[in-house]
This record gives structure tokens, sequence and C-alpha cells, in this order.
């Protein structure tokens, strides 16, 4: 039997979605456990590591987000406890909604149109086919191919960015980021965060994006030098910025971002864990832990997912 | 040989295409035939009849437009010379992207988060998954089947409302419109513009639709009663509407759509004829007609399209 630690966000709705999958471990929220010492396990899903810090005798930690960055950078979480990330089969189908979502509206020139109606200006522009335009996706991780297929399936041709190169079905692949930058109008953001990818939308990468282009980012706030994207929108050499998540979350009050036209803001709902879909996969590596076989979706502390 | 006014938007264009593909007849712009009684023939791209009466012989007219119930209610129009209207088979296809992007931006909540950015306010909401969402199809035509199919692809629930009740692919075809307006959150108006639909998008109409349902008129701007659609938004019974048509166009500077908070206005862009592939229907059409057979998409002037 696993003594459970359940911890963050809807806490009490996991812990029921849990506690009907496997009857036989005992869940509880953190504050919840009298004696600490008996948790072996814990399911997290904040971006920091403090509330593990009163249970020392964890043998696994399953965070609920797909993105460990912000764990992993928080000098309290410990090194030596094996953390695996969420990989929600829900998570991309969602997604790949989201990003058909706005690669469409920006295809169709939404956001063209939502300036002119602010100013009150009747203009149509010409308008090119989806298989007239290629979408560069810049990671082609499980997210990134999932939507590049949605993609494909819309007609827009798709570019790849990876660092492996690995080909995907129908993506133009390559392992040069300046490349597929220069490829596509509209570039759509899934990198994991690590020390390579952070501040990677930066001004060098706007500058070969070509004149005009729609860039999305769904990956992480952190993969933008804000400054540097204010300016490209300022110039007008980035047509618009769809934001979905930023280096500071929630987006503070005052910041440019909320009131520049052209960007839109949305407050990080590109995708949800959804429980249905992500509690059968803690459940598994439950099992598991306690049959003593290794996690699914352990992160690489060094590569940082 | 055939002489063939071309008259209207880009005919230059038009002209230069035409001639390429039928090198054997001769096309001109209106006022280019010095004789216009030896003009036999008339491709038209404007919304009404009159540069027509120059030309006393004309034994056909090719409308460049699908919707042909400005040119058939314009009283210049001769009601004895066959008249048909453009099937293009790159509409659909552009129909359907703009289609699916409002639907796809409206099903995330794409008006609600641009509203709150608005007011600088960063709020989530529970976001359902597309195969959770009803759009209703107003129109089954082949505009109407092409965005069901696409909506279909991104996993949404189609119901469907047309005159005829004929079985559409995938779609539940209703013949009763408030069954069909009541069972969608995103309502698609698809519909030819005839006596029967005309103001058809009316406060009976908005009343069965759900509460915070979403209206996208890609259909004709007199399908809808634009006081009635306010009332309906500013009650909050609607919560968006995507206006892409209108009863006056261009919309008149000052009406209420261009500054509402819940509606999108666009310059009826959601579909264009395209030359590239409307020239070789016009083309057809005119083989057809030097040959004495029957023209394809010829308009019924009693049902109206």
């Amino acid at each position: 039997m696993l003594n459970v630690a359940v911890i963050g966000q809807q806490a009490t709705e996991w812990i029921e979605l849990l506690r009907q999958t496997r009857p036989e471990d005992r869940f509880e929220s953190d504050a919840d456990w009298v004696d600490p010492s008996v948790v072996n396990a814990a399911v997290i899903s904040i971006p920091n590591a403090k509330p593990l810090l009163r249970f020392p005798s964890l043998g696994m930690i399953q965070s609920l987000w797909m993105g460990v960055d912000a764990i992993l950078s928080d000098p309290n979480l410990d090194p030596d406890v094996p953390l695996a990330r969420m990989v929600d089969p829900g998570m991309p189908a969602s997604m790949a909604e989201t990003v058909a979502a706005y690669v469409l509206w920006s295809h169709r020139f939404g956001d063209v149109y939502q300036r002119n109606q602010r100013a009150g200006v009747w203009s149509a522009l010409d308008q090119p086919l989806a298989s007239q335009r290629t979408v560069t996706m810049l990671g082609l991780g499980e997210l990134g191919r999932t939507c590049a297929q949605s993609l494909l399936r819309l007609g827009f041709r798709v570019v790849g960015w990876s660092r492996s190169g690995a080909p995907v079905d129908g993506v133009a692949v390559t392992t040069d980021l300046h490349t597929a930058l220069a490829a596509g109008e509209i570039a759509v953001n899934l990198l994991p965060l690590t020390a390579e990818t952070r501040g990677i939308l930066n001004a060098s990468a706007f500058s070969v994006m070509p004149k005009g282009s729609v860039l999305i980012n769904v990956g992480r706030g952190a993969h933008v030098i804000d400054d540097e994207l204010l300016d490209a929108l300022d110039t007008d050499h980035i047509r618009h910025a769809v934001l979905d998540v930023f280096n500071a979350e929630p987006l503070a009050p005052g910041h440019r971002f909320w009131s520049h036209d052209r960007v839109t803001v949305t407050p990080h709902v590109a995708s949800d864990s959804m429980p249905e879909t992500c509690v059968p996969v803690v459940a598994e590596n439950l099992r598991r832990f306690a049959a003593g076989e290794p996690l699914n979706n352990l992160v690489d502390r060094t590569r940082g997912y």
C-alpha cells in the first residue's frame, strides 16, 4: 500500500479520482498527513518543491504538469528522488485545437481585421489558401508532432525544427533554427524549456522570420525575450504575437503585452491536463513504483525534460 | 467565336486568364466594346445588372459570384437571358478554412479572452474538447457540406438544417430550424438568401440558441435582423457574433457592429472566387453556350439560386 501526498491545484478532485482508481492506496492532501514520515509518494501540480520538504521518505514524485522546468529549478527539490512528468494523452488533442485555432485565425488575417475593425477600416486582403502557407513548428515532441499532423490535415505545409532532426511524417524537418524560422509565415513554439532553449525567441530569431510573420507561443514564457519581441512588433517586422505563456504568470498588470494592439494574450490555457486522461497515467506510475519497476516519463535532470 | 463583355472587379485579370483559356473568343471589358451589339455573352462580378443594358444581344450571363440574390433583385436584369452562378471548386476550400478558424477560435473562447485582455483580466475558463461541442450548420449546400466535413474532421459534433433534410455523412440533419439552433453552442450560417431565409436570424431564432452561444454569419447580411442581434448580444444571451456579411456593404461608418465588444467584423472575405479555379468553370459554360448545350449552374429564378 502506498501513502500518497497530493499537492497543488484541484487536489480534492484528484484525490477523489485517484482513490477510485487505486482503492488499495491512501491519498491525502499534504496538510492532511498527520505523520508525514509515512508518505512514500507525491503527486504535485504546482511549480515549486517546497511542500515536498515535509515528506522525508519520498520514493517518487509524479508531476501533473508536462513542463517540469520550474520545479527542477527549485533548490528545495531533492535531487535523488525520481521525478516523473505528465505525458497526458488528452493534452495533445487540446493543444492541437488551440494551435489549429490560432494558426487558421492568423492565416485568415484575423489579427489584421481585428485592428482594422478598431479603426473602422473596411479593407479586404489578398488571401492565399492554407496549401500556399508554410507553418514553422519549433519542437517536435509529442505535442509538436500532434499539432503538425493536425495542421497538415488542414492543408498547411509544415517545416519543423528539433534538436534531433528525427523525421516526422509530412514535415520538412531541419536541425537549423534559422532555416526553420525563415521558411514559415506563422511560427508555433512548443519547445521544452531548457538551458539551450531559454530566450531562443529573441531579436536574432525574429530578424530571420519573414516580414509580416505571426508568432504563436504556447511553449514557455521564458523562451521569449519580451523587449526584443516588442521591438519586432513595434517595427512591424512581426505582424502579430499570440502569447499563452509569459516570463511571469499571471502576466503583470501594466505589462505592455496587455494593451499592445499586435498581441493576443490568453491566460495559459492552450492545453489543460485533464483528470480523466491523466489519472490512468498517474495510477500506472504508482503501480510501477509499488512493484519496483522503472517509472514512465522519468525526467532526465541534465536534459531538463 | 464568342464576343464576351467582362464586367466588374479585377476585369483586367479575368480577361487575361480567359483569353489564355479560350483564345478563339474575344474578351473585352464593357467600355472597350465599340459596337456593343456584337456582344453575345457577359461575365459579371458586381451585384447589379445595369452595365448589361448596353448589350442588347446577350445569350448568356455568367456571374462570378456564387450568391446571385443582389443581381436577381435588380430590375435591369433581363428575365429571359439564362444566368449561371459561379460554383467555384476553390471557394468551398477557402470557406471551410474561415469557418474552421472562427469555430475553433470561439470554441477555445478566443472572444472571451479578447474581452478579458482589454480589461486586463487573467482568468482561465473550463475548456471542453471539440468532441464535447456541437456546431449547428444552417445550410447544407456545397459550401455547408464542405464546412461540415472539415468540422467533423476536427472532432466537432455537427447538427445541420436544410430545407430538404437530405442526409449528409456524419451530420445530424433536421428540417426544423429551432431544433437545429437549440442543439449547438456555435451556429454557422451558410444559407442562400431567398424570400424564405431573409431575416431568418432574428429574435425568435436567437431565443432558442443556448445561452452563451456564438453566431458566425458567412452567408448574407440580410439573413440577420441587426437590431435583434444587438439586443441578444447586449442582454448577454448571444456571447459573440462573427460577421463577415452585412445588410449594407461596406458596413456603414458608425454602425454599432464596428465598436461592439462582442462583435467581430470582417470585410466580406470568408471566401473568394479564385480566378485559377473559376476560369475553367467559366470556360466550360462558354463552350456549352457556343455548342448550344445547357449551361452548368443555371439559376432557377423562382427559387433564387
